[in-house]
């Protein structure tokens, strides 16, 4: 599971405006302060550095924003190429028309190869310090993916997709070839000697898995101790599919389950969770699934709108996904904004008393939320794992000379964008 | 009224990747074809340059896209310094605490000089061509926005607004301040000799507004038969308080109709109209008033969905406004983009009757439909003023080469941003 690399022993102090969440709720905010970083963790943020610190190394950002990286817990790597594209199909469709024919083509690694490139470019840019990505069914293209994310300082986990199923010919394995590959995958990656690049089983979905590979996968995860991810209840003709495919499933959820493959070996994260029915929850909340909260594919896609006012209440882990390409963007602070907007609907037109998602607590999703995911990461509090981003917001004008540091991170996520990343720091190191 | 100003005679051919919409369903594409503008007209689209137009200059864009220039029927200038902020709270709060306290600032004319100038710039790097603006009370800060604008090129109505109650001290008018000061600002339009920038009666709600302020805002609109833009119908506690405020009017939008001030003695946009009752629709469909979709601030502030799906079935006039800052951004892609997720939200949770719109529809919105308010504008049809927007897409790389060209004129909806404008051209006129 993923570990801090050994190489990021870096210890520096970084000086600007502040912000990370404390909690939900809370945004703690510095303005003109210093945050330390020792053998790669955070000591904290600090009003005056303390002499302990002082022989340390200061960049010096003053009047830049420095804020905890992002985690991404969903993307899906290679639907990179069509992000944008079939947003008037539902998920089904724009499964067939536009995800299994554009992943089908990574088996050209050339292809895969430019295509990955693409992406991860993408992914450096932005605001994303860690990241949980599906890649194609194809092993060899999901390590060249490997190669390329390694190569970029970032720490991500990685799944070759296993899908033996409800597939177009030109896009589906067997059983046998898929536990056989998806082992070869894991012998390479632990060959490979990457430091920050992971392997995760990543079962697309119950409707494209037979039980035999779901137990096949579950006993992989045994015995390699590996994470999971997929996705789960996002809409409705998908879990009548999965009722149909799986009559003795008592709920969608349980069809992982019960070949290990929802947290019981490893730690999980499922997608979406829009339409959970309460023992789904319950289970979720038993076994510590994270749950990937795509509200800009939810949207796009008609999915609905996940309930995680009530998995905040409850203390479920929930992180954000971009979702691309259910989602357009990788950049989660367009999914911090889709966040809020999916709540104020599910609060005007499901249930009034899920009170909307507050920035501080979509901020909170992105950050500390996510990061969980990856261990202490995802704050500046002491002990984290230092992930930070430095966020120019000059070229973001305004004359508002009363604005508060709170209300320049709130405007960040309606109007940021890459060009506004100008520093970024994964684990203690220093990316640009 | 807005006419294509005088100067705008060039004539010449642009040449490229050719998108527009015919009617909402139909955008009409041309790889490597012809627009074809003759003294600031559209002559249409060739995919072989007709023999008429072989002595006029070509600018080649190649491989760009070139579509119709955006209509934005609703933005408030002032309010474009707290964009993304304040999101947290709902209509009547969010005037309180950000909308009035930033607009007062205006009537300090070094101020509002200064912070006009980036809205302007902004509105002049973006994909806009033509809009109706809100400024403030001031008139002569309102004048200043008119200068700049006139400057740019862009083809704009603007409002000095009318508001004399239900405001905070510092940021209100007499009613007798409120009718003067709007009949020595259109004096000074008169004799400005702006050939692009156009006056707009601009009664900020009827909250805002007392009767006999209507009543002298209606006087002026039939001697001078000028425009009129105001909101309506927004969200619910506003029409609660419209029905205690005015409890003689049948309907929110009776309390501008009674005054003249519904499209009676001049063009009239109505923005939202969210919750309008059918009397309300019926007559803003007798009056032939447009209705103002802002799409983006009515999930922002948690006002509702309007039902645009109906409206286009009963042939009502509806454009897109960007409407910040209840809108965090000018960009009509992102309008048209919100307008489709808004659509989605209101056929899941609303009335399924209420199919979706697709992305032709909502381009037709943000092209034709908003243009219709300016004249024959929004098209590259035959006898259409020539607003065009020149997008570069390549630096929005995909590996897909069988991308149709209606799939890269979709993706600009979720992907483009003021950087993949590259050239502008207004009724003819050439801006960059």
């Amino acid at each position: 599971m993923p570990e801090t690399g050994p190489e990021a022993q870096e210890s520096f102090v970084l000086r600007g405006d502040i912000a990370y969440s404390k909690d939900p709720e809370t945004l703690v905010t510095y303005e003109d302060a210093y945050v330390v970083c020792v053998d790669g963790v955070s000591r904290g943020v600090f009003k005056t550095l303390p002499d302990d610190y002082r022989d340390l190394p200061v960049e010096d950002y003053s009047g830049r924003l420095i804020l905890p990286g992002f985690s991404d817990l969903h993307v899906h790597a290679p639907q990179y190429q069509y992000r944008g594209n079939g947003m008037d199909l539902t998920l089904l469709d724009w499964l067939d028309q536009y995800a299994f024919p554009e992943e089908a083509k990574y088996s050209d690694l050339s292809y895969a190869e430019r295509a990955y490139d693409l992406f991860v470019e993408d992914l450096y840019v932005g605001a994303t310090t860690r990241a949980c990505i599906f890649a194609t069914i194809d092993p060899d293209a999901t390590l060249g993916l490997m190669d390329m994310l390694e190569e970029t300082g970032l720490i991500t986990c990685v799944g070759k997709v296993n899908m033996d199923r409800n597939a177009p010919e030109t896009y589906v394995e067997t059983t046998e070839e898929s536990l056989a590959d998806t082992q070869a995958f894991l012998e390479a990656v632990a060959e490979s000697g990457y430091l920050r690049t992971f392997p995760i089983l990543t079962p697309r979905f119950t409707p494209s898995c037979t039980r035999e590979l779901m137990d096949g996968l579950g006993r992989l995860a045994k015995e390699y101790g590996l994470p999971v991810q997929s996705h789960l209840s996002e809409n409705k003709p998908e879990i009548a599919w999965v009722k149909e495919l799986e009559p003795d499933a008592a709920f969608y959820g349980a069809t992982y389950d019960r070949s290990g493959l929802f947290g019981e070996n490893g730690k999980c994260i499922m997608a979406h969770c829009v339409h959970s029915v309460d023992e789904e929850v319950a289970l979720i909340n038993e076994r510590g699934v994270f749950i990937a909260h795509c509200p800009e594919c939810n949207l796009n896609i008609s999915s609905g709108v996940a309930p995680v006012r009530r998995y905040l209440e409850e203390g479920l882990r929930v992180g954000l996904g971009s979702d691309v390409a259910g989602g357009s963007t990788t950049s989660l602070f367009a999914a911090m904004r889709y966040a809020i907007i999916a709540s104020k609907v599910r609060a005007m037109f499901i249930n009034e008393n899920d009170r909307p998602l507050t920035f501080p607590e979509v901020f909170y999703l992105a950050t500390k939320g996510g990061g969980a995911f990856f261990g202490r990461v995802g704050s500046f509090e002491e002990g984290y794992e230092f992930d930070a981003v430095v966020i120019d917001d000059e070229a973001l004008p305004t004359m508002r000379e009363e604005q508060t540091l709170t209300e320049r991170v709130e405007r960040l996520l309606y109007l940021a964008d890459d060009r506004h990343v100008t520093g970024k720091y994964v684990a203690g190191r220093k990316l640009y």
